[in-house]
């Protein structure tokens, strides 16, 4: 039986991986061991490799013909990867490409047995807007994608709250839609009943003031072109990695705007760089719940932090969360299986979004 | 006087590439003359050269420096490229990608002068909305993506007309927003009040029976979740290529769906494939023509062909085009500049849908 479900739900995320734009043909196979076997056309190469988060695997190959590799198992969740040939870093002409690592990567998706909260059902579907905009401190046009829950359209006198969601490091507006499933995860949610219809804006973060940008700019964009509930009790943010980091720097340093605050995998707390994760301090770095915990703690709704067991960030993060608790902040903490990728973002958003705006 | 309006068009033409998602660092260098000059790091290959289209630039280096090459002056358009390392085939990580070629194609898009049309300008801007939904026939999830105009919004009573949009072979739903630009294409237009608001669906093609996913699977869907005028006065179909052919085989020999349809650089007239151009015959081809060209047209509001001046296709386009007026039909032939691009697809989306719904 259990055997069973393992199967069907590899069955139903093979589906998934297939209907996503781009997957048209080969590219990598997913084994039923989750390893994952490669097959690269390389004939006049002389050393073709598989780099997945870094770890190198060398292919090899039979006279002429193609250089192949299978992998150890991997862990479920989403992993970026890159050819090697002949020391030439390229994405893999085979697979589906993302935008990540500050290029168009490869990526494979491993599915994980018994979570299906991402994947594709049967649920009336939202869907997601490209919206164009101007931006007069860039004096260029921007592209925010807008996650609109299903029942949107069909309620003309009905105003939503508004969830702000930054990408990592070095992705940029697609990464929540398409590595990410926001879309999904939010129809799945909101079909059972597990989470308030809500906007989902995700917008390109690496550019500029990005402080200005969001809050003069993109914000009264989205306020003017949607039914929004402008004020800050309906309007979150929260971001991964990078995007963490402006969670806590522009969320939850404007009160006034976002009341609930999300931060997954961000060893940025407070400004301190990836790598450098100096002590934190909350004296230095939220004075102003130090001062008055009460009423930091009536002006947030939601204070939510997250971060992968197997992420380097994991002991900085369970420290900075402790010491909020301990200065007083109503702070949620949860840990999950994976290191510095989707699966524990995805996972997450799912938790996250059903605290929201109740 | 003419010198700085070219340097004007340049410049926006610039600006608009600079703000396509993804393309966020160096990548290929537009120079004043219509060059492009290209840099890779590959300090390990013997061997490394650049494939625009088939015209392949070897490149060179100094030491164990960067490989460079500097292009002729290109026509104005859209060319995809590759990087040939080794004889291993790729995508240029310095680029932005497009899905074209059956892959995730780097490419070049060099600006016309004077021609600023697709171009984003500060006019009220539509979204494109990506639509998800479930074939029954595929049994696999799809994503429709629907340009929806400005006016929409704030029109809740209003109903509008629909074209679907194919695109190319090796090209998918993306290509029509992403290379095509056709949201800024109809924003521009609707600005100057040059054509009627309606939908735009860009669906993938290349997909099973695409006829019957069309015809009982799409179009349901479309005029289910949006405010359309679902009668065949209101709907249009056109394509490009592969997308083409399928506007003849399917959109013209459904005129109780579709009133007026565009074939754009399609060599496919009645199913023959690329590269195989028989000689054009109206009455095997389109027997119902040649039976009541009356009836014939009275069906259809508009018949659009076209093709680029350099396309490989353009003689046997236009023979067809001449045969199709010598039969009878009110057919409408347009060449632009340009071979087998979407420079001259543009330019035919941007005069057919000042055609439409009128």
């Amino acid at each position: 039986m259990k055997k069973f479900f393992l199967f069907a739900a590899l069955l139903l995320a093979c589906a998934a991986v297939s209907a996503q734009p781009g997957m048209r043909r080969g590219g990598p196979r997913i084994n039923d061991d989750l390893s994952v076997s490669f097959l690269v056309q390389a004939p006049q190469a002389r050393e073709v490799a598989v780099d997945i988060c870094n770890k190198v695997y060398p292919m090899t190959r039979e006279g002429d013909g193609p250089w192949t590799v299978t992998t150890d198992a991997l862990e479920p969740g989403f992993h970026y990867y890159f050819l090697v040939v002949d020391g030439f870093r390229a994405s893999d002409p085979q697979a589906t490409l993302y935008y990540g690592c500050s290029t168009w990567a490869s990526a494979i998706d491993i599915p994980e047995a018994g979570v299906d909260f991402y994947l594709d059902k049967d649920v009336p579907r939202g869907d997601v807007r490209l919206e164009r905009y101007w931006s007069p401190s860039l004096k260029t046009w921007r592209t925010a994608w807008v996650y609109v829950p299903a029942e949107y359209n069909s309620n003309p006198g009905k105003r939503y709250p508004v969830l702000y969601l930054q990408h990592g490091g070095g992705e940029d507006e697609t990464g929540w839609t398409r590595q990410g499933k926001t879309d999904a995860i939010l129809d799945n949610l909101l079909a059972e009943g597990k989470c308030e219809p809500m906007l989902i804006v995700m917008d390109y973060g690496q550019a500029g003031d990005f402080a200005k940008i969001l809050l003069e700019e993109t914000i009264p964009m989205v306020d003017s072109r949607f039914r929004t509930i402008p004020d800050a009790k309906h309007r979150a943010m929260a971001g991964l990695s990078f995007g963490g980091g402006q969670s806590w720097s522009i969320g939850l340093k404007h009160p006034e705007v976002f009341s609930s605050i999300g931060i997954f995998s961000s060893g940025m707390f407070g400004g301190v760089g990836p790598g450098a994760y100096a002590p934190f301090s909350v004296e230095s770095q939220l004075p102003e719940l130090v001062a008055d915990p009460k009423a930091f703690n009536a002006a947030h709704d939601v204070f939510y932090i997250s971060c992968g067991l197997g992420d380097p960030r994991i002991e900085h993060t369970r420290k900075a969360a402790e010491a909020l608790k301990a200065a007083g902040a109503d702070v949620k903490f949860s840990a999950w299986p994976g290191g510095h990728e989707w699966q524990p973002w995805r996972k997450s958003l799912h938790e996250f979004v059903q605290m929201l705006f109740k």
